[in-house]
């Protein structure tokens, strides 16, 4: 598992000064997801947290719900050129009278749309697949809390100051007190890797949780959250139109650029403690 | 085509100072890629250079090459509830003896790799598809017109300042003149579009030509830049592990952290017009 960051030489040039030194990267390998042994998807992640990423992923597909559904994860046997695993390929197992998923991602788009895909289609397919109701969630949120959250997911992640190349997902209660977080070159899988730990230690769904992303908040992160019964997402950066449209069909309260004491709040008000005054 | 922002009413928080505005979004809907009829890939983007986006996605993936072998691009008619056309499903007709896709989109994957599915694998796979020799460009790099690409492509967007959600890229000349820049919710998709709109207008290979992206390099950013012959990629953030391998391996010059005079180049340092001093 020591492959989340990896040394290599680079040419730093500040103005007009040159110099040759060794770099930190955040480290980037594929890893195949089998169900059954059967194949199932390949994503480019940060190795480490691996049955965390295999479980969350499958959490977001709509495939797993608890620790139940799963009957064991493990490495594939593998057979790198040197005779070696190269760790990179998990395959899980389900339990017995969980349906497998079908092979095809986009099946999701394929039951609810014909040619007329559209971002519709998109929330619908959410709606039908998800277990739990994040909207009746008891969650009330304070904004001094949210305030806090962007420095503490950043105090908890190990490696981004060491590389700048990691995204992260943070999970906090209503107090603001940290559940999890998880580290991911991709963003998505820093999100299926905090998932999957809650989902592994029979968590789900998330009541009262705020999920706090480094990056963006695009349509795909609002989806995890609402699968895995998060009634809260916050994102440092922006939301996508598609994203605000789920969060607010889902009951989700969605926030974006939250930096320092300041923020936007596009969806679900209403669990803000403090009521918003007119301008 | 009026759909790249939305705009949504937000609750904006500045510390104890709250108010209802109206905010404008980057739009992001679903978009499906057919060829020859047949559903390939949905990809979640900004509407808007749909056709790009579907060339560009095609060169990624090795299925196109030039001009030529693309008979013709339309939107398939399509049925939203209200019987318009979303514009979100797009078809792209081969010309004759151009080979169609696997529906697999993991299969340059498994066509080199068994159980043990390594970064090496990745590797092969992009070295087996590519037609053009991104190691043999003659490109020279100077570090002070590099320095002046992220304020250009800051610049050319069009969209981000109104919103602060999209990413961009750019193609630049080695003399730092912009050939070509596109925006989207997702980083790829905004290199594919900026690719679609060069193999349109049968421009490829994209000798001599710096591809500059707004977010990290990742492997497949790293990727699409040797599929369309591009010999340079320069990053405002970090490159990933595997994306350094693969530049180095098939002789690009990547450029990461590009801020203001600063900048790390992790490979193809033999581009710069001047070369390395020791510190």
């Amino acid at each position: 598992m020591g492959r989340v960051t990896v040394r290599r030489p680079v040419l730093r040039i500040r103005g007009d000064k040159r110099s040759q030194r060794p770099d930190t990267l955040a480290a980037e390998e594929p890893m195949e997801i089998r169900v059954g042994g059967k194949p199932l998807t390949i994503t480019m992640r940060t190795p480490g947290h691996d049955f965390d990423l295999a479980a969350g992923f499958l959490v977001s597909e709509g495939v797993v719900r608890s620790e139940s559904d799963i009957a064991g994860i493990r490495y594939c046997l593998g057979t790198a050129e040197d005779g070696s695993n190269t760790y990179n390929v998990v395959d899980v197992l389900l339990a017995s009278g969980v349906a497998a998923p079908d092979a095809s991602l986009e099946r999701n788009f394929y039951t609810t749309s014909s040619c007329g895909l559209c971002g519709k289609a998109s929330l619908d397919a959410v709606r039908t697949t998800s277990t739990w109701q994040v909207g009746d969630d008891p969650l009330r949120l304070d904004a001094d809390v949210l305030a806090e959250l962007p420095d503490k997911l950043r105090e908890a992640q190990k490696v981004f100051d060491s590389t700048g190349g990691l995204h992260a997902a943070g999970l906090f209660t209503a107090g603001g007190e940290l559940l999890g977080v998880r580290e991911d070159v991709g963003r998505h899988n820093a999100v299926d890797k905090v998932i999957g730990d809650a989902v592994r230690s029979n968590r789900l769904p998330l009541r009262e949780t705020i999920l706090m992303v480094s990056g963006r908040a695009s349509f795909e992160l609002v989806q995890k959250a609402i699968m895995a019964g998060i009634p809260a997402l916050a994102a440092v950066s922006a939301p996508s139109s598609l994203a605000v449209e789920l969060a607010a069909d889902a009951g989700l309260t969605l926030t974006g650029f939250l930096r320092g004491d300041s923020m936007n709040i596009y969806t679900g008000t209403h669990r803000l403690q403090q009521s918003p005054q007119p301008a």
